[in-house]
């Protein structure tokens, strides 16, 4: 599939706003998705003013991508309005716990990624934005979301105002297990990882970030531990909150 | 996108085996879709062998559609190949943790939905097993998953011998929120399920399970609170084993 080959995240975008037809149509894609049970167990929320954007871009710790986006979309692993329709159908819904949570999270992210793939299609560019767990207490205050629900991630979209090249992949063999997981040796990881470390932008990431290694800049800089360890215990409270963990 | 609107599950598939190639280039189109800071935190386990697939049968619960499958993908959000990477390269992996885990498996779930799209674009069918998180911990032991990676999905895949009708979807009015989270009237949900519970389909499936509602089929028979908090203490214990809950 060509259109899915040539996917890049884009992180600037036109001002040019997205018609809120095509906007629906590419969500009705999204539905389309495979969905446990048929229960839908999602929703999105759709941020397209100043003023609703000014709430959420702070929560992504102001990223240029976040700023640039005409249009965030939040979604939402969403048990609440599958709750509501069984207590109404005087049935007993029993979905406040971890299982259930992701469970509507699968639906989420799967509903998602056909949206941002049918946006592509539109000639439109996405960003996922990985903030979304870090923040998600935040998320939850300023979108008034109610128990049994939690944002899973955030894509911002709109027109592409650049054109990145295409990122590197570590090689398919590196992804691929047949059977059983075969667990990497020190030679097979030197081997999957040398194309990435070779990369003109990866020295230059090295070097910025004054590091010996790639692998330092993720570990030290960008996906540190102790941020990891703060979010974690975030995150576990969160669930708590929204009534997963009962 | 036609392709993507017309999707519909696929229960039932003809013996005819996938040809190596075309696996593997679903699975290369799957690589292609956004990863969390490029570091593609997966792995799939491809089962297309009859010893492979009888072991995995069982714990998806023997349902038909995994018996009928030629191939069945599990899908692994996988922080083992990144943090061995770190390791070797003089830096310090923290991804023993809850947010890690979720990353990871936005990240596999993504790239899972990339291989389904593409393998209908193919002319296969997919249909996703939600039994994977079920029995987690069994999976791991049959496919020797090691410590920070976690089974989030299967997908059952082949060229399909049936052609089910479209499933039904509620109303996309139900599914976007503008701004913000409003919550759902029970005037607006009797609405939204309206269709769903007036197909025969839905009647059939109440009258056979002797209920009242539809509603009641999902909690008391298909995804049963009792099942729900026995399978969370479950998927709990096993991200712990697996080094998640560090």
């Amino acid at each position: 599939m060509e259109l899915l080959n040539q996917h890049v995240s884009i992180r600037k975008f036109k001002s040019q706003l997205i018609d809120s037809c095509v906007l629906e149509s590419i969500i009705y894609s999204g539905t389309k998705a495979s969905t446990t049970g048929n229960m839908q167990l999602y929703s999105v929320i759709v941020s397209d003013n100043d003023e609703e954007r000014e709430k959420l871009i702070p929560l992504h710790f102001n990223q240029g991508v976040a700023k640039s986006a005409p249009v965030l979309l939040t979604f939402i692993a969403d048990f609440n309005r599958f709750s509501k329709w069984c207590t109404m159908s005087n049935a007993s819904p029993g979905y406040g716990n971890i299982l259930s949570f992701f469970t509507a999270a699968i639906d989420a992210l799967i509903f998602a990624q056909n949206v941002c793939v049918t946006a592509e299609n539109y000639g439109l560019g996405i960003c996922y934005l990985g903030t979304t767990t870090y923040n998600a207490k935040e998320i939850i205050q300023v979108l008034e979301l109610p128990k049994l629900t939690f944002p899973v991630t955030t894509v911002a979209i709109g027109y592409p105002d650049e054109l990145p090249e295409l990122t590197d992949r570590i090689p398919l063999k590196g992804i691929i297990h047949k059977g059983k997981y075969v667990d990497y040796s020190t030679q097979e990881i030197n081997k999957l990882y040398a194309f990435k470390e070779s990369l003109e932008s990866s020295k230059k990431f090295v070097a910025e970030n004054n590091r010996e290694s790639l692998a330092q800049v993720y570990t030290d800089v960008r996906y540190k531990k102790s941020d990891n360890e703060f979010f974690s215990l975030k995150m576990m409270e969160v669930l708590k909150e929204q009534g997963f963990l009962e």
